[in-house]
């Protein structure tokens, strides 16, 4: 097994040179944009690195690692467009720079150019690909449908959000994994273990992502701190805080989450006070924990060396410490 | 072979049946509601027609006619976010009823569950099937992108117009065919000839759809005649009066298509003498009938008996009276 950044370089450099000149340019043009801008590439380089945890060279995972990153890439196209967020990754959102109507074809475009990539696998591969990728994508709508759902309710239970962050986010995770399975065509066990596997390390990342956003260090976590409690969004803690609160605490946190402050200094200070005093910080971190070990629990049972499984959990480790 | 009515019987009960009864109710509720809406179900009506002529019974090609549709109506719903319209078959638009969120992720979801209708086929078939609909589905966003872009261009030609409809709609119609094809198993031969009957076929049905918004009989045309007109679109009448049009004419023809009078009667009666004194009129029948023809030449070349080719073309001829 190689390094992350090693399976990150090899990314890069297929979308550095394979770069998309076709015509009709204003649909090609923001796909060549967006599939620019980089990011991380964690999913793709999960396919590459799950494909020589089963003993295939990363290279034959490509095309699937490079259909999980377009795909990713159709749903932040779309999904801002849905959020009407301006910037993505430091830069304008596709729908800004062009404008609507672009963002959702030239994201449509992207759906069905991320099945493309199947095709240089045989039948057999193809077919578990494409129908891992279709259960999966279909699961990513439903799991954005249920968070712009949930934006307009009160009602929301902790198992239907973790339900809603399992859709949205970790089953991409999971199911990049499973590709790089499947290309080395590795037993039907192992496929389902390396999901469950990244399913759950999704799940750990994002309730994370919940906590970091409130408890982050500003110069580390690469997003606004507070940016959640500034948009009132209903995340793990929020919902913790609700149902741990005393009546009071209750009202309180009630009358901060419909508050639109200018300066939101003192309205983020006193929501971290609830958040700590009703023990949803605690039972946070604790969520994260039991996810995370939830996911190094189903390593045990995979069917490979000790060393990739330590090298998976290292993997995992620092992708939990952000140190990826 | 059955009739064409026959055919869309099958798809009618397909639909009527298998409702769509699952979570989040705000996606998939857009999805039954156009699907629900019916039309002509041409498309998967020639999937089930061409698995019959390659001796399958229409049956087996039930789930990739399904496919077909499903496609079909995702670009309706997108498209119609685009175009801005409030009406489809008579009935509000998704984005109208609902909102462009809504719209644009519904859409995705379909796109989605189109590809899922080919899971149904073994693993050849299935990658035959699915690689055939992700390169039809690219073009057709292509065919969508190209039309967009005509509305901003003064100098659009006629191969790129026909371009334009090929990729929009005519492809489809090929595809769906071919699939009907692939899931009888016939050769590669055979599956190429009934794709470019369709092709043929498609580009014939567009031009003539040109040709009747100016000429057709309002009674049985089904659609708004003069549409086109009141809009200013260059179709094949528009661009084949500018090229023939005389000085005098072609300033004329440019004055009436940048006008958009309120009683439009006089606007559409004074273009409508222009197409006809060009002689566009003329040329676009004469390109409707070339399309046809080269469609019925292909049937030739299919190897299948003569009566089934004999009610390719009955069909064909039924489709161009528009008596389907």
């Amino acid at each position: 097994m190689q390094s992350i950044g090693y399976y990150q370089e090899v990314i890069s450099k297929y979308f550095a040179t394979a770069t998309i000149i076709k015509e009709p340019a204003n649909l090609y043009d923001p796909i060549s944009y967006i599939l620019s801008l980089g990011g991380k590439r964690m999913r793709p380089v999960l396919t590459l690195m799950a494909a020589e945890i089963f003993n295939t060279d990363c290279h034959e995972a490509l095309q699937a690692a490079v259909a999980v990153e377009i795909f990713h890439n159709f749903s932040l196209v779309h999904d801002d467009i849905m959020d009407d967020a301006p910037l993505r990754r430091g830069n304008q959102t596709v729908h800004e720079k062009w404008n609507i109507n672009t963002g959702i074809l030239s994201g449509d475009a992207m759906l069905i150019m991320a099945y493309r990539h199947f095709e240089e696998y045989e039948p057999e591969t193809f077919r578990s690909l494409a129908k891992l990728f279709s259960k999966t994508a279909l699961e990513v709508c439903e799991g954005q449908q249920w968070d712009v759902d949930f934006e307009e309710r009160t009602d929301v239970t902790i198992p239907e959000y973790l339900k809603m962050i399992e859709y949205k986010t970790a089953v991409l995770v999971g199911a990049a994994m499973q590709m790089g399975a499947i290309v080395a065509k590795t037993s039907q066990e192992n496929c389902n273990l390396i999901y469950n596997f990244g399913l759950n390390l999704g799940i750990a990342f994002q309730l994370q992502d919940d906590y970091l956003d409130a408890f982050g260090n500003p110069e580390t976590f690469g997003k606004q701190v507070g940016g959640d409690i500034i948009e009132n969004k209903k995340t793990y803690l929020y919902l913790k805080a609700k149902e741990f609160a005393q009546p009071e605490q209750a009202i309180q946190l009630q009358g901060l989450f419909s508050a639109h402050p200018e300066d939101s200094s003192d309205k983020i200070a006193a929501v971290k006070e609830i958040f700590n005093a009703t023990g949803a910080s605690l039972a946070t971190q604790k969520a994260i924990e039991e996810y995370t070990f939830k996911a190094f629990k189903t390593l045990e049972k995979l069917d490979i060396s000790q060393d990739k499984k330590a090298a998976l959990k290292d993997f995992g480790s620092k992708l939990m410490g952000r140190n990826v």
